[in-house]
């Protein structure tokens, strides 16, 4: 997260708390000349579980879009969810600075949404995958079933690196977990950078009777 | 409600019927310069289920955002979804000035969308938590199954103060939960904030060519 | 739907054919001095299932919203889901001038939603009611259970005054009720009036801090 | 795509290649004089499912509306979801300009989603129907189960004026489809054209007290 931090804080110069995330914003009400959002800012909105041992802080990070040459436009970088653990450090405190990160891409989020009760699943990731680092941090992720259709939902992060070893784990209720569930399904096409066009459609689609044809044409590309 | 109904009349001299829920509500095309929505006004969108001897009338209150110093938007207030229970005192009369509340948090709608058949459910609230009227005032909702996958919503408040003790019952069908169902999930990501996001995003997101990472530099945060 | 027709035809002097579904739209690319959308219209974006003896013919209907006189903001009449069935005259044709239409309500609609595999519901309107002519025309649809997870929809529509008694039959496949309950769904917020509150909220309730308190405050109002 | 893709290139004079699904995109910050957006782009947004024999892609497409000389609105061309098969050729490598692709109808959208685990569905299209060269060539999709909850989605291309018969396979794990059926629903009522409604519906309904009635006079209209 430090490209995004350093960003924030350039733009901000906010001492901003670790804990809450940050994620772009943009105004709708005052666009600049170049058509676009002017103002930016950063939105903390993150759905918290707190529990004995740690806290697993929520939030969703959009993709981002670039213009190709051709005047294109194409998703830059994936969006994602992203769960955040801080260790207790006292009755209802928690130690944020010392906060574990896991960014769910949207096929892990599609296992999360149709995890079954009573199942688990466990994702893993290399922080430095295809860097130079690769390897030296390993993270995984395992949500195992508890009692009652909750989930014990653990993160391990491994550095070879700093010689750490740390383990977090937040047990999730099914209440919880619903709730999870369902601002996933709601994210998911947002993250899939889909949602640009559905909030693009409203009344573009008529400017002009465009040539898209129905499956047929579409089929018959080759 | 008092703070948001003094807020309200305040605004709009109104004697709204206590029934009806209050909601700000901004209109989009009427910006004032400071970039947001100038008029504002009150929005009745209740879904109400009239029974026998109670009337239960369901309503979405959303987050409201305030800016850190830092120039950050951060959740202020959390929005729920507010449970009204009106006593019926007659054929299809209601005595509005009787109804009591309830205000459900996304962990408390995390449950009532992922409760099974025949299973049933009750949340605790006391409207004075951490104030120094703590424990005068006790409420308790109740969720227990009805025949036909339809549920009883109790609410019970005890007031130790007015030595009052009130219970108000709804039958609620299968159809008319699946409609809270239906409509709390819809809701769900609205008032954790999220929607701020998805709203924000359409266009917005490529403004500029953000640094925004996926998951191995957003995990690679420490 | 008279009223709406000749508003309509008003407005646009379409002879417009009766099979498709007039909704009001609005651009919101031109809105008038009065802050709201000036130029409107008609749009037809109707889900058919065309069958061997009649179409059946979906499409959703927003509410519409008044200002009280205290400035709030409350829905004037209820949104619905217009089903149109209309007669077959031949192969792949259809008598759209001899349609008859059931308006489905919000907990309508969740009983679709929720209907089980091999289940059944039946749903009773008449159409006048409330009025001198109440009990003229009685209309019931009933949606009973078909092989492999389909549902027969039939309407009936029994007039005493023109001394008619009119039977569509629309067989639906599972995947044509999946659209169904998939549309339903997503539309229920709308036709609930939900989505004003949503869609206005972007941006809007950062405006000013308002004094919404959370469920202690709320539900404190007695 | 032919059609589009010559649309899009005389607009972009892009060589864009071939696998990135072409969608058309305005912008809603620059409107043109005539109230709709005039900036119109492509977006690439495609969710792309990489296994060792073929590479599965896929995109919506939304509807496109014309204005009838009455002044109102209606879908012009039905949207769809494109499924984009394109075969390897060496180690996460593939071939795009090999691609064949897929259009799923609304309905077909609905097998899907409501597909059962262990259940299996196909789907036939002739790019060419009603035209002279309706049968040359013959698509068929199917799905069917796979160990875990898992799918294979097998395309199979038939094209008899070529002579050739090619064949993609890709299996499709529980939480990719899940992906799938989660981003099908909440496209669906954009493919149906009902987000023009929905997106049009705020705040736009309350300019002024439309005569649109409840079900009573909706389905008083004979």
């Amino acid at each position: 997260m430090m490209k995004l931090t350093r960003f924030v804080l350039s733009r901000s110069g906010s001492k901003s708390t670790p804990m809450k995330s940050r994620t772009r914003w943009f105004s709708t009400y005052s666009p600049n000349p170049n058509g676009y959002g002017s103002s930016s800012s950063v939105l903390y909105a993150d759905y918290t579980i707190f529990k004995g041992k740690a806290a697993l802080s929520i939030s969703p990070i959009l993709p981002t879009f670039a213009k190709t040459l051709s005047g294109a436009l194409k998703v830059d970088k994936k969006g994602s969810i992203l769960l955040k653990f801080s260790p207790a450090i006292g009755e209802r405190k928690y130690d944020y600075e010392k906060k574990q990160c896991f960014a769910l891409s949207a096929t892990e989020l599609g296992s999360l949404i149709s995890l079954a009760p009573a199942k688990s699943c466990e994702f893993f990731h290399d922080p430095s995958m295809k860097t130079s680092n690769a390897g030296q941090v390993r993270k995984s992720l395992s949500v195992s079933p508890l009692s009652e259709d909750g989930y014990f939902f653990t993160l391990t992060v491994v550095n070879s690196l700093l010689k750490t070893n740390e383990r977090f784990t937040v047990p999730v209720t099914k209440a919880e977990f619903t709730v999870m569930q369902t601002s996933f399904s709601f994210m998911l096409p947002y993250i899939m950078g889909w949602h640009q066009l559905s909030s693009q459609s409203s009344g573009s689609n008529l400017a002009k009777r465009t040539d898209v044809s129905l499956s047929p044409n579409l089929e018959w590309d080759r």
